[in-house]
């Protein structure tokens, strides 16, 4: 079973390898009458575009989306909207000294193990290059979701370097090729990831995405609780490997008193929060807070350092990766989080309007 | 839309409510011919049973199972198995003065917003009460995973309070009412959960959960990655505010040298790793190394010391909760998240069988 | 995988022997705030109930159900809806002659053949004893459609006897116990069954259900169609063995100007049907007409006249039903047929308001 | 929620419209290391292909299929298989008078009902168009179940002229343009459907699909019975309006002497059936016989003769359809039938992999 579907109202199923003639993801369960064109869904996938800047792999990939269905007239018809972005700049014999070898820290071994064959040419099927699929369907959930949902991330840290919240401005994210809201880490992080491109290292993430302006009351208990289905969908990105929401880990470390979040009468008969360490949900229920994700990104394993390996025949050997690898991948992670969130939101509009609507 | 079923082929439906008559679970999808007993299962509960030590909740549950379908003469017989566990210690009265009020921190103001009632008694479907059926779902889980798979689980965290990885003794997880593998920690906590219990406070937890014998090949890119299955499982546990894979969060920290997991030859031609950040899974798929999980929940939410709120009219006002509540939730979260574990698991081994058995 | 689930939005998961201590179903997807109590499931148990004249099983079964969950004060809660049903009247000695012998046209040899193992007490999860649960899931779909749907059943047909469309009366469907709307029909089949039911014989059935008053709009292209859920839904009936919607079979032989239901300008801007060749689908869509659907069902296998068979050892061998059968399954299979439909559209009615709502 | 996927493990998604740039589908959980070539595939779609004879549509689809995803070197590698169908002939001009009125028996109607607009052209996501996508994956399905299955169809009845089943040849059913069994029928229905077609008018048909080599066990009780899923998906093809297993509607008229399929000792411990009034199914699990389904489709609703119809404005006009249509679509409805039976033997072949293997 490769389960290559997401959602359960709203529902993407993404096919395609990084090194194949094409990658792309079909989008069904959309509302009809929604207007749609490919531009509503280019500037979100020129968002995560590689070779934007001297921090993401050099391969040059217009990464040009085409609607081949569901839209008539510039309007969704309820039918399934089918995305295709072509794949252009392919240069797989740099794969070809790594087609028997495992790189460390990569899916080659399981798929190798699982499988019984892989296409090895830039990742195949576990390529990052996936996640453009995952963007262009998450344009779409943003349409669901409409204006008055405003979904937002960040990278609040690089390595060990940790942005400082006090200095977060929403606007710097969107001034520096980190997506990074604190100006001064940018430059510090500019500096740091020259050395670690340069040396042909690589470094983890820590990325935060956030969506303003969700309803209260999306979301299922138990098995389809939001911050359940958020930490799926932020688990299955590439290289994910922990999830929190609102306060998160550190909830560990709290007494019950410092935990709550206080009630005071608001708005319109909803409480107001005097604290938001639930990121916004409750018993798997969306509060009518700000939701609050991060999910850590460990370090591309395609690195220029020889690593100890095994080859397929079982012999032991080692490995450099040359290739065109981003040194952080962290960064693309951010508009990938964000189509993820917005997925997720838009499933669940869809699914409380069915229940409870 | 409630969704109250997990699995894709081992797929468990949970029921029921905190002072309802009973709760229970569907466990569909079970293979035929394993031999199986309500013994089988209530040695599994009797671990998750409140009320056996003062640092659990002290409602007297004996959390005896029924089955009632799926098993004939000792077997079950690929039908599904419905398991039932009768409420016994049921006092209503106790929640009557929190009816009309919601506690910061808990599910009393999303429940009441998303469906325009709830049934407070004892916080009704929200209770961790549900947990229980979770955990008889999880013995069946182990008896298809089999005696070669070894799941555990230990608090690894209490508040502040961390153990000394330095001294994890497996023995000793079984040894203390905190399932704490450390036995000087363990001490430490007694004491100090025995202040906070008096003080009617209440206080967080982190728990780890491993997997021994898991063989490689268990996954399915890209939504249904077994690290993004396992955050689901774990993110819909109560209280739970993150989760993560091996290194997890700290992955964020590391450069590609330091995460990789080197490889030499193994025995039978698998390889062997000379770490394990990825913590068993690469890809989204099992490595054969050790599952290892852990995931951070919040205090209770159900404390003494007054907290602002409002109440289902939207008054402001108080709340200080009587009742009877565990003052660290993370204690009887390990066999929680134990049973989780292999939920899942059990899961993907009939998945993988199917694919590529 | 033993699929004991059906629907999307509002799914029932039934669980079950005929010889077990109970049977059941956890009914999930509920809209919260509907008034349901246990009389509201019992009228319909009731309909089904063997027992009730000579012409179904003489097995005692009061089938009193009891709601164990997701009804709070009498309104449901969004929870799930866990129903037991006790069973209690059951002679398991009468089955020990079969133990070893597979009925021809039963599912004897094939869950013997799939699971290496069955419970042969009544007929075990095989027994027509399952669709209790799901009549009693059916009454809380009725509920979730509100008054305006009206559903209801007949039996058409009874062995080579089918009744005269002249004749249909829907209050004679009420009025004898073939659920037969025809009176002149009816007294014929009460003849012909008491000589059937003496030689220890058993006759097939066809049965009509009908939803009147269904919104237009309701179903999903193309694997969701109105239709092709209802082909599942009635062909997973025991005992079914064909199901046909509107013309049905008979479209076959039409010509495109004979088969075309032709539209007048009817009230509130909806056309007008001249007739309704479609059974109230087109494109796998309500049109707002009624849904008319047509199952047969084949005789009972257990029949008192010897046939061939072989045993679990693959000895050829001789098999003579005794216990307590209906002689005509297709009876008890109106109200069943009533679930399933009523069961069918709730979750499309849910399933419309979230993409189109 | 448009549900443009079926099956469980083994999952297709289609997409497309009659006259976009392309139709397609995404096939997942096929296993891995299974030799496959655009050339499998074609091979089926040119069965399916329009305008091989005078007696289907005119339109010109040369439907060359592509693989852009899941092959790696001539053989599946367990990922997403995304396939694409180019449309080339579309004139959509055709359509343009019928934009605004509905086509009685269509589903114009229910579409702009539901949706609240439509892709008119040539019936949009509507059209049998769809059809192709299904076959393709049905090409799959056949290499999953390998070569011991033997998969066919035929064409048993157009209009009123049914075959006579002494004469049944599956060679004959692949002489002429009818996929029918009967010589001497095929050339009868070759005169009446030149009547037909000359004079702008349209026929029913009734379709039979058999599945030889299927091992015993495939199904899942009770709502994934092989039968309800088989019925599913024939009822999901375009136009059909029931489906039957094995004797079908016939059964409601046989007592349970006649219908028992009596068996005796046969070879390798299997039973040998003396009959197969089952039509290969028994509790909703295969028996190792043949498996048997028939559907019917009715006619074409695209004819000449004008008919009473209402436009979208709700004012009473008459419609009469030009265009490209075929004066039988039952013709090509014998390999889509072929493709979903395929599809879900395939998808059940893996369920019982996964519980029972």
């Amino acid at each position: 079973m490769s389960f290559n579907t997401f959602g359960r109202l709203f529902r993407t199923t993404t096919w395609g390898e990084s090194h194949g003639p094409a990658i792309g993801c079909v989008v069904d369960g959309v509302p009809p009458r929604i207007p749609l064109t490919e531009a509503d869904i280019q500037v979100w996938l020129d968002k995560r575009r590689p070779g934007q800047s001297r921090y993401t792999t050099q391969r040059k990939e217009p990464d040009t989306v085409e609607i081949l269905s569901g839209v008539f007239e510039g309007q969704t018809t309820g039918a399934p909207i089918s995305l295709l972005i072509a794949n252009q700049d392919v240069r797989s014999k740099d794969y070809s000294d790594i087609k028997d070898k495992f790189r460390p820290g990569h899916a080659d071994y399981t798929y190798h193990a699982k499988y019984g064959l892989r296409d090895y040419r830039g990742g195949g099927r576990a390529s990052a290059r996936e996640t453009a699929a995952r963007v262009a369907a998450g344009a779409i959930a943003r349409k669901i979701l409409g204006g008055a949902v405003v979904i937002r991330g960040a990278m609040v840290q690089m390595g060990a370097h940790k942005i400082d919240p006090e200095n977060w401005d929403w606007a710097q994210a969107d001034a520096n090729p980190f997506f990074c809201p604190d100006a001064a880490a940018a430059a510090a992080w500019a500096e740091e990831l020259d050395r670690i491109r340069k040396a042909g290292s690589s470094v983890g993430a820590m990325i935060q995405v956030e969506a303003a302006g969700v309803p209260v009351g999306l979301g299922a208990p138990h098995y389809a609780k939001l911050d359940a289905e958020l930490a799926a969908a932020m688990m299955s990105i590439h290289a994910a490997k922990g999830v929190e929401i609102g306060i998160g880990m550190a909830a560990a470390a709290l007494t019950g008193e410092e935990n709550a979040d206080e009630m005071r009468a608001g708005n319109e008969g909803a409480p107001r929060f005097l604290s938001n360490n639930a990121g916004g949900i409750l018993g798997g229920i969306s509060t009518g807070q700000d939701i609050v994700v991060r999910f850590a990104v460990k370090p591309t394993s395609s690195i220029l350092t020889p690593r100890k390996t095994v080859d397929t025949a079982g012999n032991e050997t080692e490995i450099a990766t040359k290739g065109r690898h981003d040194p952080c991948v962290g960064i693309r992670a951010v508009p990938v989080g964000e189509a993820m969130l917005a997925a997720v939101l838009a499933d669940h509009l869809l699914l409380h309007k069915a229940q409870c609507g």
